[in-house]
């Protein structure tokens, strides 16, 4: 096992590491940028080292800079937490040249998921549903129909070159394919300097769901339920909650089996999430997959009584997984929020000066969090404070559970997203479970809040 | 079910009454003294009177304050949290008499529960073993030989009018009897002024193992495991948990169904513990009936996942129990530590204001306190100002877990127990589960540390 584990991240994942560290009696290095220096994970780590100023580029982005900290210290290890250098190929790559251990999966585990096409062309030989498509940019209105025609509508078409809905057209019958196929070449286009398209089925109000696999450099994988994610705004997960109010039994397996197989197709090892879109008719596609620990890992933790981060440490260090897929069960139900430093109304970022806080507690409530009383949210990062985890005996519960958790959760000195969420918390689709990723949009046009600035 | 709930009660446990009162959307009422005015529970709950000044008799057990406290705010029940007001069959008796619900048992079994002597009476009828001893006073020393003999040694003596170890005696043969007879007679007529002693057997070492029940009002009765709470220091509970170590299942069900005796034979509803000494050759024998929530039934609920106070309200409202025994799974380790404003050398109370507060997360990891940084403890109240109850797959992840939690629970202003519990987890008797009542004074010896002022 590891003697001394680097965390290269900030906030309450590096925390959530310690936490791990600790109870593995694994010693912790802490690096921190000049914005960072009263900040808990450099408290409670048992070494620190400043690893330049505040913008993640200069520090927590900076390669150089963490492995010499990593070097100085003598950490055999590091944890990239989320974000930042959690999913960088080359810095897993770099630590390897170095004899450092990366906690996550192969730098060429990574890279392959990191590219889209590629991943994308991995699955479906394993015969792994994605999103039926063009393999590729379409010139030609005739290929164009029969593929659709093929496919079924509604389809979408979207710029090769192209993101951020530019040159996008979601296209319901065959009478409007022809024009809105020249008018997404012409946007494409003017955005890209490319008029390069290409079809996919286009799904109509997809939840996100996303399996938990874990895998040890033996072979030996496991899924440990699903996390729904639908409730996003701009792409950005708020809610999250497991089980999925949707999935059957065995619906759940043979998403479960789906993620196995991608994770077996490339000898996969360590903690990763297998993304999904799962459409009305609960047909399920491949989107993508995350090659490392995800902020709503904690509502697995809840339902399923298993420790994600200590699980991700043994298996790195080669530890065999000793849990096998019979021995995992799935106990209530478990909701994450979100808890931001942002203007609950324009989701403009409040940092500065925490005033008064205080966490609420009592059964089926987690927090995890790097906030106190007396802290400044510096500006330079990701707006989130902390994790609000309800565990309860049933969804119903969860929610109950969560809603006066946020209610008695104390934050005075900068604005907070609580009031958004407890407003959702209280939404009759959201209690009925009748959700999907464009939840948050409806949402705000039935509150009239202008959600999408 | 209630509309509104007033809490006669302040601190952590009137947080988690309101907790459950929110999740189950019932309204709540705080009172406080004047000492507690910016107490959390004061903020959270949706009303507030302030119920005197700060010592106890004047506000907390003023009787007639609370009630006409309820009475202005038109609460239809009362929560008394544990301490103050909680055993107090004549509070109990008033409540119902001004047509307020009693959230506990009926007065009558607080009372007959609440009489040592008549308790023990009563469960002996159900053939619930106690301790072995004499039905009452002693004076002859014919008479004690022969039932020391037919109990067996060690015996203990005791004076009747008693307590606090005066006139208190063990005897651990026939030889010694008479003359620890004699000085054990003088001793109680010079404490007491009455030298009536009675004997009881001696229990070398017992467990202190309580069993919790629960029992709605149509005679259906439960239990939900055992708590070991043998950590104790002048009889407080330090630390708790479940299950414990040493009950096989047919234990925990021949104690389990003692305990329902025990419920049954009065009739008893509400939540409940009984209590019960096990000795090294796992006899156990009850020792007395808490009629009130504990302290520790965060440990409880850690282990079997069931809200106990939600539960309580439940009950006391009349609904009946849906639980049933075959239902209750009991689920990994709960350990609670009791975090205590004092000095951890010379325990003395140490109150003061809290300078810097944060409190640990994390899987497996609850807090309950209603301290906040900036908040003052006021020198009037009990020194506990939270509890950290951590939960894990077996006790050695518990204790794993407890660990890192207490050791990243800052606080600072004040003195706290945390260094004591934290050489106590690594304790290697605590640690290999050998444990008893007797653990802390042997602890202390180990250790070198005055542990009875």
């Amino acid at each position: 096992m590891f003697k001394k584990i680097l965390i290269a991240n900030r906030g309450e994942i590096a925390l959530r590491v310690i936490n791990a560290c600790r109870e593995l009696g694994i010693k912790t290095v802490a690096v921190y940028s000049e914005a960072d220096k009263d900040s808990l994970h450099v408290k409670f780590a048992d070494e620190c080292i400043c690893i330049g100023p505040p913008q993640s580029y200069k520090s927590y982005l900076h390669i150089p800079s963490i492995i010499a900290a990593a070097e100085i210290t003598g950490a055999d290890a590091i944890h990239p937490g989320y974000g930042f250098l959690a999913e960088n190929a080359q810095f897993a790559e770099v630590c390897k040249s170095c004899g450092i251990t990366f906690i996550g999966p192969e730098p060429d585990h990574i890279r392959l998921m990191g590219d889209k096409a590629v991943a994308r062309q991995t699955v479906m030989k394993k015969n792994v549903p994605v999103v039926p498509g063009s393999e590729g940019g379409l010139s030609d209105i005739g290929e164009l129909k029969s593929l659709a025609a093929k496919i079924g509508y509604p389809v979408i078409l979207k710029a090769s070159a192209g993101g951020g809905g530019k040159g996008m057209r979601v296209v319901w019958s065959e009478d409007e394919l022809q024009s809105q196929f020249e008018t997404a070449k012409n946007e494409a286009m003017a955005a890209f300097g490319n008029p390069e398209i290409y079809l996919e089925k286009y799904i109509v109000n997809p939840r996100h769901i996303e399996i938990q696999i874990v895998a040890d450099k033996f072979g030996h994988v496991i899924y440990l339920g699903e996390r729904e994610c639908s409730i996003q705004r701009n792409h950005q997960k708020i809610i999250e909650e497991a089980p999925s109010s949707v999935l059957t039994d065995d619906l759940r397996k043979a998403m479960g089996q789906a993620a196995k197989k991608v994770a077996s197709a490339i000898g996969y090892s360590n903690v990763g999430t297998v993304e999904f879109l799962l459409d009305k008719d609960n047909n399920f596609y491949f989107m993508e997959m995350n090659t490392r620990i995800q902020v709503e890992h904690t509502v697995t933790e809840g339902i399923t009584d298993i420790d994600l981060v200590k699980l991700q440490i043994e298996l790195a260090a080669g530890e065999k997984l000793k849990l096998k897929q019979k021995d995992i069960r799935i106990t209530g139900h478990a909701i994450e929020c979100r808890v931001n430093a942002e203007d609950p109304k324009t989701f403009m970022p409040s940092p500065g000066k925490i005033e008064a806080f205080h966490t609420p507690g009592g059964p089926g409530i987690r927090i995890d969090t790097a906030a106190y009383a007396g802290y400044t949210v510096p500006p330079y990062y990701d707006s989130m404070i902390a994790k609000v985890i309800a565990h309860g005996r049933n969804r119903e519960e969860a929610i109950a559970r969560m809603k006066r958790a946020l209610e008695m959760f104390l934050i005075e000195g900068i604005k907070t997203n609580i009031p958004l969420h407890l407003k959702i918390l209280e939404d009759e689709f959201f209690i009925k479970g009748e959700i999907n990723t464009h939840f948050m949009e409806e949402f705000f046009r039935r509150n009239e809040i202008s959600g999408t600035e």
